[in-house]
Parts: C-alpha cells; structure tokens; sequence
C-alpha cells in the first residue's frame, strides 16, 4: 500500500516537542503577557510572580472563641473542687475575632465561666498559655511564600492573598486562540442541510474548547479552499492571536492546504501524528505565532485540541495543563488496534455487581456523538495490538465517579421508548443517568450474561415457538435467575417514504427489481424478524438490493428512507411518524426489559420502576405512536 | 460541659434535607427559569428541556476517504492476480465528506487505486458494499435523543447539538447569589491592617466559589452588627437572587444576629451542623428564597459553601453537583477525631516510594493557608474518634494526581531559601512543584524514617559533639542509606525590635525581668539551639517569659516582634531583615537536606539539584541575608 504524500505518522510527545521546538526558534513568546488584576479579576489566571504575604494573618492575637480573655497564671491550681475566682479587673469579656488585650494570654470559652453576684469570674479548671488564642501570623507570616508562580488561582487562593495583604496579583492575560473555518463545503451553523453541505460545528467546538481551557477565542468566517484566502487569514490571525487553529484542510488532499500554507509562511514542524482520531495534524508557526491544522472529522478537531492544543495553551499561561482523573475499568469487550498509532477509545463506564465497565463506543471519526456520550477516554499505546475482553485498563474520566455509579445501564435493542425514559429519569433526579448501547437484542442478553450491564432490551423472535425473547433467556442466561419486565407491545412495519410512491404492500414486495431495502444490523431483534418472515415465504436474502446496508437504530433506517437513499427497511411505526414517512404493518410484538432477578433490588435501577407505573409516561410513550404501554412495568417472569 | 445555646449538632445530610424541605414549604422555586441560548452562549449552561435531533448527521451518504466512489458489485473477484478495470465512466474521484454519487455505493481510498493510460481505474481486490462510506445518520439520527434534560453542556455537546439541526437549546440561567458581609469589625479588603479589624476575604472568596459553581454572584456592602439593617439587606437580596449567605454572624455570641433574622423573617431550619470546621451553621428561607448564614471562619466558610450552596445551586440549575474525584491513600500520621462532628480534614499528598501519603495539615478554622495548600479533603465520620497512622482513606482530590505525582514533599525545619526553592522550581516547570511542611527538624527525620517525605530539612545541634545532624541521623535513621547534601549556612540569632529597645545583648538577657520571649515549637531545631544555649550558661528554661508561646516559622517569630507582643525570639537574620527588625548574632549553622541516597537519583526531586548549582539562585539566596551558599549542593555524606 502506498503512503498518504508528505503525511507522516510522528508520535504525539514527539510531535508536540517538535511543535514547541519549532515556536521557540520562530521566536513565539514563551509566555504571554503579565498584567496586573484586581483579586476578583484574577480568579482562573495564572501567577506570573509568586505572592509573599506582605502583612501577617491574624495581624493581631485574637480571641479564638467567645468568652473571656485572662492571664493563664492566674488559674493556677483551679479544679473542680478549688475553683478560682477572677476580679472584674482580671478578665475581659471577648467575642471571637477580638484582639487579646495587653497583659492577658488566655481565653476561657463563655460555656466554661460562672459568675458569682459580684461579676466575679469563676473558673474550675487551670488554663495553659495561648488556650483558644489565635497567635499572629497563625494562619500566614508577613514575608512567607503564599503561592508560587505559575499558579492557577482558584477562590480560596485570592481570599488568603488577601487577608495576607494583596489587593491585586500579576498574573498571566488569557491567551487569545483564533480559529478558522476552511472549506467550500463549510456552511454556518443554522444552514438548511443538503448534499455535500457540511455544518461549520467544529469552530463552535474549538472556540469551546479555547474558553473552558482559560482563553479567550475569536472565529473568523468561513474560509474557502483558496492558499492565498487562507494564508492571508492566517497571517492576519497570527498578528492578533497566541495560536492560531486552522479548521479542515490539514490532510493531504486536493483542497487540503493548510501544511503547504504554513510551510509557505513560517515553519511547517509537523504534518501527520500517530494518534487515531487525529492522524492528519498540522503543527507550526507562522510570524512568531504558533499553528495548528485540525482535521475536519469532528472527533478528531476535538482530540487534536486536547493532545496539542490545551498543554500549549497553558504553557503560554505558565501552568500545568488540566488533566483528567483516572480511574481502572474493566474492559467490556475485546478490543483491537492497529499498531503505530495510539488509539483513542470512547468508553462508556457503569459499575455493574462492584465492577467498573468499561464499553467501547463507537470508533469513528467522523461519530462526535461517540465523544458526547462518553464517560472516559482508554488510550491503547501505538506498541499495542489492542487489550482482551475483561482486561483491566486505565481511563481518563470525563464523568464523575459519582455520576458513574448511578448511572443504569441499558445494552441491547434500541427503542425510542428507552430515549424517553432516559431525559425523564434526569430530569426528575440531577443524579440519576439511563444510558442505553444499543447492541441488538441477542447483544444485549450476551453483555447481560457477562455482567457488561443492568438491564438488557430485547425482543426476539423465537421462530419455532413463535415466543419472544424468553427462549433466548433460556439459552444465552442458563441456569440465571433471571427477571422479565414487559416495557412495550409496538407495531413493526415497513417503513416506505411519505404517499408509498413504490408501492410496497408486504415483505414481497422487497424484492421486486429498483426496489432498495436497508437492513438492520446482525443480532438485531428487527433482523431476526425480517429473516423469519423471508424465511415462511421462501425469499432468498440476497434476493433483496441493499439486504447488506446495516442500520443500527430504527431511526437510523427511517433517516435513510427520509433521504431518499433506500426504499423501504423494517422498523417500528414511531420511527416512521418521526419522519412524516408511511407505515405498512407486519406485526406487533412485545418488547421486554431482561435483567438479574437481584438487579431488581439494586438501588442503581431504582428510578426506573416508578417511571414504568406512571400513566404521564405511560400517556408520553402512546403519543410516539405504534405503543402499546397496557402491560407496561409488569414482571412476566 | 454547657452546650452553646441555639445550636445544634445537625448532621449534614440531614441539614441539607432540612433545609430543602424548608425552601419547599416556604415557596422556593424549585429551579431557576429555563432562558433560550444561542449554543456558543450556552456552553457550560444546564439543559432545561432534553435536546432531540431534528436532522441526521450526517444528511447524506458521504464519501468517508479521498478517492473514488464505484459499485461493490464491479469488484467482485478482483485480486492482485486478476485486477479489475473501471472505466471513467463507472467510478467518479471523490474527497472525504462529498456525497456519495446516486447509483454507487462503495468508496477506495486513493492510495489503494492506480490507473492506466486510458484513465480505467485498477483495483487490486474486491470491495464489500459500504466501504468507507458514512452512510446518513452514522453520528445522529433525526429524532433521536441527543441529550437529556438536566445535562450541563460540553463544548462538545453544543457541537453535537448543532450537526444534530440545534441553533439556540433552552437551558437553566445561571442562579444569582448574593453574599452579605456583616461585622462592625470587618473592613474591605486593602484596608490597613490595625487590632481588632478583620479584612473581608470571605464574601470575596464566597462570590468567587458562587462563580466557579456557575452562578452570577454579587456582594453587598459590609453591614454593621444590627439585627435591623441586617433584616433591611436580607429581604431586599432576597427579591433579586436564587440564594442569600450571609457571611458571619452565624453563631451565638453576642453579635451574632443571622439566625434571630431569619428566624424572624422567615424559616430557620437549622442552627448549627455536625461539621468541623463549619459548625454555627445558619440554613432557613426568606421570601420564598434560601438564605445561608456562613461561619466567619475562612476555612468553615468554604467548606459551607462546599457542602450546603454548592448542592443547592446545582439543584436550581437542575445538576448533579460537581464532585472531586477521590483517591485511597496511607495516612501519615495518627489522627484523633472528636466523635460526633464529620471532620474535614486537608492534607498534603504526594508520592513516596510508590505511595500515596496523606499529611494531615493544621486543623484551625482560621487556617485558610491549610486549605490553600491542600491537595485533598479527608472527612472523618461523627461516627470515628480518628485514624491509625498508615490506615488507608479515601480523599477527594483539590488538584490533579499527575501534578502531585510530581511533588517533592519536604518535611522538617522552616527556612526561607525553602521558600525560594519552591517558587522557582514551579516558575521554571509549571508541572513541578516542591511542598514543604514545617515540622521541626526532629520531625522531618522521623518524617524520612516513616516514608512519608522524600526531603527531610536539618540543622539539628548535638549538644556532646558540637556536630549537627549527623548525629541524628544516626539515631533516628539506623542503618539506612541516607544522604546528606548542605543547603546552607545560616546566622541564627536573637531578632529584636528595630532599634533594640529593650536592649538585648545575648541570652543572658532574656531572664530579664519584662522581657517577653517567643520560642518555637519542640523538636524544631532552633528550639534545640536555645535549650542548648540555656543550658550551658545554666539558666532554667521556666526563667523566661514567654517560654510556653510557641510559633512554627522564623517569620511567625519576626512577626509576633514586629507586632510588638513579644520583645525576643531566636531565629535567622533572613527573617529579621524581613520585618525590618534587629538582630543579635548566636551562632553561625548549617542547613542541610537529608534524604534516602536512592532519591538522588528518584526522577520527582531531579529540579531541585540544578537549582543548588544555579549562581542566579545562590544570588538570590545571599540576597535574604544572614546566608552562606558556598556549600550548596555540595553532598556531605
């Protein structure tokens, strides 16, 4: 196979140390600006000094609690059973905060002092020196090293400036990104979608990304594929900003002219890195300013910003880049990679029976839903054919720990009914996540059997018995004791365009000549369904154009009906409804929640069961259309 | 023992539940107002509604390679030993993302295609339908559910959002906190620091946290101790923010007016929790708004902020609140807990020897430097009196492990040029970081011993041999392989007041009667140097005033001078000079670090021994007076 022209697969260390090599020799500002702001201002900056405390905290010994100040010697011998007894003139009373008055050295707690009628003190117990007095300095020395520099000062910080005698700091000014859409196909978000028009989504995400990593970022129009347009834009930005992104273009196609720009205009340091999603990067700079190409696939401008982008960023700002915590997973599934690159996996994460799971999502570049709903990130290193089903492996969290751990988790067949409940059990506790990876039902009883979930939707057709999903328990879960919930009884059809304009009248029909079905994928309950019906009529699978185009979701095949695409693909009557398309029945069937008969019990499932019994949902779920919600929550085994 | 009256030791689970339920009855709405927000505006915003996909990503079948779209069916058979040929007519070149032409179904990457002269495509094997084609709706599918209600939205979410037909999603605005400082001895910060006056750093730090949370924050004037112009303020924030603190005030001394206010104005639902430090907690509604009566302690303030707002908002925004995320790690030392109060405890961790240690760091609500310079939060349950020494807890992290990983933990003696060290250490690597606790030089040894510190600082005198350190080494560290390598030499002496008005001329002096001395903490060093001093010239250590006052700093030392309480300390000239204060010389002593002698070589404190060697630091050094660097770095065992 021939290699990509100039694309070259340079690991990511070495090709940000050669990024930054490349800036320091074209003379980019190793750190940007200092100026000086007020503490408030300053909260999420960077130091650009260190901060010595130029007064002392407390200024002044000070009553620690209220009561009364004393002098310690004067309690010498006190107990219960020889209590001393303080003049007016011996004690002070102070509340918290107060400066210990002259000559005194002690407080007493007000709960621990009786007066007599003559206001005299009564004390039943000795007090050492210094008891409940905040010493000078206690909490910070005029002249200590408050916060070094290169510290990102959070809230807690600028209020110990203050109280140690600053009223403003030198820190770090945000550095400024800009960013610049590329591309004829690019069009502004808001855009109606047609043919080849591409959303302008990833400048929105990379000036995001600039903001949550302390910049502040600026997006010029979309520019299109023209060296000279571009390479005047980038020059421009580079006169006005700390790093310049260049959005698209950066791999090695007709239109791609970002590495040939930045070669023309400064120094080209890095064209290709061995990262995946990622591989085509640019790295360079251009007028003292550094560059960087992301590539178009949204997965990848995301992660490129990540590797390359946030530790440069912070390097400007003086500060360790932010990283995410880690945590050790279960690997879900095996998983391969191809050696050479490091390979970012998308994970979902749930803790099933103890055990953090960890199950890829999917892998594509161009999936940005993938990132969305990730909850952590495994990096397989370039010298790695991958890791095996039930490996331990580490993942950089971008979920808490906490969210996590409610988080219920749904594999198995996909149904809109799930969807619905997912927004309504968040919506009804902050806390509470229903995550559903939609594998097909016969997926969802294996991951189920091999304790990768909660709770498996599944509605499989058993054709010799003609009974849905529980012959399957009986197979795949053996020995088990396993619970069936019923969710739904739902209408399956074809779904064929709006007004049927080809015509379809029944599963016959899909293999008249012109006619273009889209499947769904193997083990999905909607496949064993369609082969069953092929099957009592003695059609022939490959008798049908388009029987190896694979959907995954019953939207997904509407979508490609919508589209014009493909003719006609099996599927639920909501998702037809959900398009505006026509509906041609062939059966109603039950779709059930499987899980351990325990799992009913466990309080991570414990926002579902309430919901399954509630006739708004139950009235939300008929208004998708093709729902029968009548044994809705009823256990049928 | 009499109990405060008014407060209660409420639990915190049970506190917050209180006060939720109180808000509910007292008309508190539930969240705040749902505002419609252009995506790049609502970054960072909690969705009010769930976000559907209203078009599918991508719209069409596109191109997901460079290279030319053809028909899979043509393919069939092609191999390295029987190519086969497309005519122009039957492939059309096509880049990444371009729809993929009616009719085709299959795209080659352009590495893969060679053509020949008459410009017929040659393909070396066959294509399965599908190949590298994103077929419509492989990121999203119209109608699907992108993201739930309640989701606080990611760069990445709002980019998903956008390819998924979203322009504007209806999300939470951001609550409004109003913090409410009150104390007729709070002045703003910047003020001159005078006895009795306490700077307003709390509802500075309280706005910020209020911010961090994602809340817009704004901060009254300071009010004064009166119960009426504190009701005035109260109702007036409650019409115009989600949640009113008033800062101190919160306990029951005599100038302590939040909890009668909001008593009488409203519901007071809790006085006082089961939390250290935090306890006088205030928690009630006003006017159909929450109010929270902060503790004036800095560190009880933001751990109240922490523990009661931070969930409150987020549940207005309709979130989860943010968590830390935590880590297991072997606590240092012994910790005794008070039963019935959950004990939030800061440490300092860092990495010994494959370990994570946790060292517990100076307890005093009023040490806000304690939680500055924590790495993490140990709570201690009502229900523990405490923790063993080496007993594995669990800590929620305040910074990253990455860059605790990378910290050089010094433990022992105080001194300055420790100070120096630390902050040019950060400045030259923003990930590395030198953390010194000051323990006293005894307690650094037995810190080394334990594995608890890679660094241990030393200037302990032997008193039989005149040596120092070495001596102690061992003692304390028999038969391990320990290094020795000499920071400096350093002038010890008496620091006076400018001016010595009390005329001090040595030791002798401080058994004068009037004299009041400051000492420093057992098992520092200097306190062994004093004892040693005393000794020799046979004066009992009961002879000096002010013996029993103890400070842990040369600058705590220098600062109970400069303030006038004290008339003599023993401590370095560096320190004197800071004050501006006088200083009678007591000897000349060295400093020196002790380590494991494998820790030389330990990649964690490979930044400090440049350092020892750079001139620029030695100048520097020399600068703080009273210093010898001509040993520095130099190994001596």
């Amino acid at each position: 196979m021939a290699t990509t022209p100039f694309i070259h697969d340079v690991p990511a260390a070495e090709a940000l140390a050669a990024w930054r090599a490349a800036c320091e020799a074209a003379g980019c500002p190793r750190r940007v600006e200092a100026v000086r702001l007020g503490l408030q201002e300053a909260v999420g900056r960077v130091t650009a000094e260190p901060v010595w405390a130029t007064r002392s905290s407390p200024s002044f010994d000070a009553a620690a609690m209220d009561g009364i100040a004393i002098r310690a010697a004067h309690t010498i011998g006190a107990s219960e059973s020889t209590p001393v007894l303080l003049d007016p003139a011996d004690y002070v009373v102070v509340d918290t905060g107060d400066p210990l008055p002259e000559g005194f050295d002690a407080v007493v707690m007000r709960e621990d002092v009786h007066y007599d009628d003559r206001r005299r003190a009564e004390l039943r117990g000795a007090v050492v020196p210094y008891q409940h007095v905040r010493l000078i300095g206690e909490d910070v020395s005029a002249n200590e090293l408050l916060l070094p520099e290169g510290h990102r000062l959070r809230p807690v910080d600028v209020a110990a400036a203050a109280a140690a005698g600053a009223v403003d700091v030198l820190v770090r000014r945000r550095p400024v990104v800009a960013v610049l859409p590329t591309g004829d196909e690019i069009r502004p978000v808001g855009t109606e979608p047609a043919p080849g028009v591409i959303l302008d989504t990833n400048s929105l995400m990379l000036a995001a990304q600039a903001e949550a990593a302390g910049c502040q970022a600026w997006r010029s129009d979309i520019l299109p594929d023209d060296p000279e347009t571009i390479a005047a834009a980038v020059r421009d930005a580079a006169a006005r900003a700390d790093l310049v992104i260049i959005g698209a273009g950066s791999s090695a196609g007709r239109d791609d002219h970002t590495a040939g720009v930045v070669e023309r205009l400064g120094t080209l340091a890095v064209h290709g890195v061995a990262v995946r999603p990622g591989h085509p990067v640019v790295l360079g700079a251009v007028d003292g300013t550094p560059v960087l190409g992301a590539p178009g696939y949204p997965v990848s401008a995301a992660l490129t910003f990540d590797i390359f982008a946030a530790p440069l960023v912070a390097a400007l700002e003086g500060a360790a880049p932010a990283e995410p915590p880690r945590v050790r997973a279960r690997l879900a599934r095996k998983l391969a990679s191809r050696m050479g690159m490091d390979d970012w996996i998308r994970v979902r994460l749930g803790r099933v029976g103890g055990d953090l799971v960890a199950t890829p999502l999917p892998r594509g570049a161009g999936v940005l839903t993938s990132l969305v709903r990730a909850d952590g990130l495994l990096v397989v290193p370039a010298a790695l054919e991958g890791h095996h089903a039930g490996e331990e492996v580490e993942i950089g969290l971008l979920r808490g720990v906490g969210e996590i751990d409610r988080t219920i988790l749904a594999v198995g067949s996909h149904d809109l009914v799930l969807d619905l409940a997912a927004s309504q059990i968040r919506a009804a506790d902050p806390g509470a996540t229903l995550a559903s990876s939609n594998v097909g039902s016969l997926g969802g009883l294996v991951a189920l059997r091999d304790g990768l979930c909660h709770v498996a939707g599944s509605h499989l057709l058993d054709p010799e018995s003609g009974e849905y999903t529980l012959p399957y328990i009986d197979r795949v879960l053996t020995g088990r004791d396993i619970a069936v919930v019923r969710l739904v009884h739902r209408e399956q059809g074809l779904i064929v365009a709006a007004g049927n304009p080809v015509g379809i009248t029944g599963i016959e029909d899909l293999t008249r000549p012109g006619v273009r079905y889209v499947n769904r994928q193997r083990g999905a309950g909607t496949r064993v369904l369609l082969d069953h019906e092929l099957c009592r009529r003695g059609i022939a699978p490959e008798s049908l154009s388009g029987y190896t185009r694979e959907e995954h979701t019953h939207l997904a095949v509407a979508a490609a009906i919508a589209a014009d695409r493909v003719d006609a693909g099996l599927g639920v009557l909501a998702a037809a409804r959900a398009f505006g398309l026509d509906f041609v029945p062939v059966t109603r069937e039950p779709y059930d929640l499987v899980l351990a008969a325990e799992t009913l019990d466990d309080p991570i499932t414990a926002p579902l069961w309430p919901l399954l019994a509630d006739p708004t949902f139950r009235s939300a779920v008929e208004a998708l259309g093709g729902y029968g919600t009548e044994d809705m929550g009823r256990r049928i085994r």
